[in-house]
């Protein structure tokens, strides 16, 4: 046949199930291949290659240099200064002593240190999850009645925080991950951010009495409620230092190599807070601090740990709802500043390092800690050149709580409150709403789900409606899969679709139609309708213009990338559907996955060996030569 | 450039968001385009159109003929004689008086004959949907102490199936029932005609005393509890029946045009156990009958509807269940038959027939109803012509029940045992999976996954464990698409991919790769990583080989049916990735959803409009020009 002159479709090749298997399992579960630099080397030399694969620390360290040094050191104590006030802040949001905070930024970046395997990520508490972990936590146990059980049920959490990250990581689940939409993840930040200011409103108008829930509504309420509590002084405070807060970020963004001021303006902040409340004895006066702090490391908390109902149930509940969102931030922000450098990072063994320094934390009196941007990014811009920028962090909150944790009693809450506020402004993305409104208005809907759920009803709502829409949608863009009708291109033997090239020709008594991919169950019902829908509307058009009968329908089928059972069981409906009516159906390029299956279906053979083409052009002139031999043989 | 000779891709149009919006609407909503025949008939034309849309009837009565009665009625009449054994079978399956099944064979058929549009189901109560709500049912009502109760619990659960059948078909909901894999089904269906069988053994032996549970393990152990029960009379006519039954099933086999012995032997077996029952006064000899059948019309329940707490939860909770299982059932039935006579049925439509049913069904002492294969089979091999049938089956089962129904008191609870056995029987297709097992594992494990959860935990969590896993596996086909290497076929111009065509040829400087569909937040992660590292795998292969360095990375996006922000962001990402390495970025054929995400997102400027192509073709030979003229340059 004319027509195949160029080559024939390899409808040979099955591989084994094994091998499949094989193949797919490594796609699902290595997608980044992480031993392909191992094979072909010795024994030793590979069980080395191993370890250190999963401690990161071994591959660095080797080659580390004092020049290297220098620069981690640098970073090191730059994100020390801003862990200071973020700890102490993130611990109030999360309704725990603030110690806690200081706590969360020594043993966590040290266990970081070793395993994680990001050159930029600082290690600390972050906002969101320290609110909606308080906000899970607090439906079983009060802060205020059971302050201690409280505590202890939030370092749980963090336990089982640490159990699920290291369990997604070892059983490489990172894919997980890969269900929370950026949008999803952008519209939950966004809402959060908008709910913790507002929640900084008590202690910027210095209000005792406030609430334990999350959305706009019940924040307003409280604030007007307690109106009778407001002191001047705190919000005069407060204004003074956003003021230098706002002042500092705006050198940030003018002159980036002034990113330092930036980053030690919180500590300034909490320093220059302090200094005044002392002077004018702020307690009395209208202006409540932070109070006494005790020095001394990490005390170990293991036998604190809550196992016992409700207490577990609830930790286990916060921990692996905030463990998610940790992540997501988390590997997020490893990806996003490992592309900066032109750096790979993989996300599973993030996951474990995440989870071990999670674990230790929760034996050593810490909270949950992730990789928060603010802080990775000062660390990036501070020059780091390894994780060793986390541990340098960690001696130097060591020694803050051996030997001046005491001196932060002055701390007044209202510097903490606008450190909280300036940070959650940067959080906010408007610029990326605006983009996500031009480019894809889905996209759009589920970041503003995800935003006005946080607002109106609560936190966790407003993650679980943002993350069920997208995956109704990942679901509907498989049930859904387009189809094209194809035409050729004048001039060329390239055939694409008439819609969109509208200069293309159709090619008279042959329907050529590019089929979506992958067909399978969810999808195999539409596409028989579909089909029959093109077949129907390509011969009202044919009695229209009274031009030559529809023979052939040529199914393009490069972009499906794989078939399931219902969906090969279409195919042969459609082929019987169609030879009823008259019409011949052939198939170009199917791919390697498809022919299998194909293969093991006897579709093949159902169809006919010589229908199947190598590309579109050929098909059409496998058809036309048919079409030739019918006439001359005057059928 | 001399590679663009032959078209440019069409980067200008974007459709208003509007058009877009409609057109996604429409496929997702409309894929079947029910009102395309309306168009440009005159206002009049077009109300009567609507109007007949929605209610068929009114479509075929006009041109219904005499012809088409003779052929309607002998089908009618044929269903009903399969309807009566049925009919009472299924209600003492779902444990209610046998007289509720002879009611559901009358209303229902009526209300599907005018609101019906497949030619060929026959309308009915079937045997898994009645086992399944009779097992919910029971959590919260037992049949035995509050039988009134439960009967109208049963009915009230077929009011809400109805509702959500009517709403899921006025709301073009069809799209859930899709998510429902053939192989889930055909596990579920297995399972539960195994369990049927096995519950059968109660009548077959004629045990008083059974369980209600329905797992295999809690079957078999009351047999053996209550083995001192047994009779053997009941278990000798048992078997002669059955050798009856499977005979008149082979002779099926054997002579198609004798299907109709097959169709009356349950009528049959009825009539003839019942005067044997009579003659040897069976219910005091080891016999049990069925007992007594009132003579009458259907009663009105609308005021027995049970419309509290915690009945209508419970009922709702059942007719949820129950109606998915039997509208995927009837759908699938309706469509398989309709393709035997090339017909095609819309299955929204026959969403809104099966709730309007169901919902008259519930007003009248009828329980749940739906499309049944073994009788719509019948009904197609009856010769059937439109719904008509399903009035003449109504017609008939009013006159048994205002006349015969008494006579049926004989029946031996043995005859309704070996109908249903047999019936199940059919239902088991070992054949299926054998042919999923050959073509599809994953299938298979599907299939197995309901079929064991149904045999061994119980029907309701075999389905729902199924289908999560279906619905896992459709997430991981969009979290995980196929990316291929591609290669030029020698002697054509044609690239696809080196695994399948190992004969393709690489060309040198330049990675070509076919991204799988669609992009978005699912996979935009792993898709950036597979390409990180299929550009790796180049440079090493390069280092070996020592050729030419890779200077182009073709991204042919044929496949890529559609991108959200993720995706564009990745794209983004990994052209910025390869532009640090010095690579430079082109892509080929895009699509024109993916062009206007590309032109909103500015992706078309970063990347640069000269790097667009319309084939790969035209891409290798813009490389290679781009190339030449670095050389010339002296670069």
């Amino acid at each position: 046949m004319e027509g195949q002159k160029r080559g024939k479709v390899n409808l040979a090749s099955r591989r084994p199930f094994v091998t499949l298997l094989k193949s797919q399992l490594k796609e699902t579960f290595f997608p980044d291949d992480p031993f392909r630099h191992f094979s072909g080397q010795p024994a030793a030399r590979r069980f080395w290659s191993t370890i250190s694969y999963f401690v990161p620390i071994l591959q660095w360290m080797p080659k580390y240099s004092l020049a290297f040094f220098g620069c981690d050191f640098f970073a090191g104590v730059t994100i020390a200064s801003l862990a200071i006030p973020q700890g102490i802040s993130y611990a109030k949001l999360a309704q725990i002593p603030p110690i806690i905070g200081l706590y969360s930024s020594s043993v966590p970046p040290l266990v970081y240190a070793m395993f994680g395997s990001s050159n930029n990520m600082a290690v600390g508490p972050v906002a969101a999850a320290s609110l909606l972990m308080a906000a899970i936590i607090q439906e079983i146990v009060s802060p205020e009645e059971e302050p201690e059980r409280y505590v202890y049920t939030i370092i749980t959490a963090a336990f089982f925080t640490g159990l699920l990250q290291l369990t997604l990581g070892i059983f490489r689940l990172g894919i997980i991950v890969d269900f929370l939409a950026r949008s999803t993840i952008t519209g939950f930040m966004g809402g959060t951010a908008m709910i913790i200011i507002l929640q900084q409103l008590k202690g910027f108008l210095g209000l005792k009495h406030f609430t334990n829930k999350t959305d706009v509504i019940s924040v307003l309420h409280a604030i007007i409620q307690h109106r009778s509590e407001c002191k001047w002084q705190s919000a005069v405070l407060g204004i003074g230092l956003m003021i230098f807060l706002l002042f500092a970020r705006q050198l940030k963004k003018k002159i980036p190599k002034l990113f330092w001021v930036n980053a030690v303006a919180p500590l300034v902040v909490v320093i220059v807070g302090g200094v005044i409340a002392y002077l004018v004895d702020g307690e009395t006066h209208g202006i409540p601090i932070v109070g006494d702090l005790k020095r001394g490391l990490n005390p170990i908390t293991i036998s604190n740990l809550q196992f016992k109902s409700p207490y577990v149930s609830v930790a286990m509940k916060a921990g692996i709802i905030t463990g998610f969102i940790a992540l997501a931030e988390g590997v997020a922000v490893g990806r996003s500043l490992a592309l900066l450098k032109n750096e790979q990072i993989d996300g599973n063994k993030e996951m474990i390092a995440f989870g071990l320094m999670n674990i230790a934390g929760s034996f050593t009196s810490c909270y949950l800690t992730t990789g928060p941007f603010s802080k990775s990014a000062v660390n990036y811009h501070a020059g780091c050149k390894t994780p060793m920028s986390n541990a340098v962090m960690a001696v130097c909150m060591m020694l803050v709580l051996l030997f001046l944790a005491p001196l932060f009693k002055y701390t007044p809450l209202v510097a903490l409150a606008v450190i909280i506020i300036v940070a959650m402004i940067g959080v906010i993305e408007l610029h990326e709403l605006r983009h996500l409104f031009k480019v894809d208005k889905f996209d759009f809907c589920l970041c503003m789900a995800a935003l006005l759920g946080v607002l109106f009803i609560n936190m966790k709502t407003g993650l679980v409606i943002s993350f069920l829409l997208s995956i109704i949608r990942a679901l509907l863009h498989v049930a859904r899969p387009v189809t094209y009708k194809l035409g050729n291109l004048p001039g060329t033997d390239l055939y694409r679709d008439i819609d969109q090239y509208p200069d293309s020709k159709t090619i008279s008594g042959i329907l050529i139609l590019q089929l979506g991919s992958p067909i399978y169950f969810a999808n195999a019902s539409y596409l028989r309708e579909r089909i029959a829908r093109w077949v129907e509307a390509e011969e009202n058009r044919i009695k229209e213009t009274r031009s030559q009968d529809l023979q052939y329908v040529i199914f393009d089928m490069s972009g499906v990338s794989a078939i399931d059972n219902s969906g090969i069981a279409m195919m042969l409906e459609a082929h019987k559907m169609l030879q009823k009516k008259g019409i011949k159906v052939a198939l170009t390029n199917p791919s390697l996955k498809v022919v299998e299956k194909f293969t093991a279906a006897n579709f093949i053979e159902a169809v006919g060996k010589e229908w199947f083409f190598i590309s579109i052009n050929d098909a059409v002139a496998g058809c036309h030569f048919a079409m030739q031999e019918a006439n001359e043989t005057g059928v």
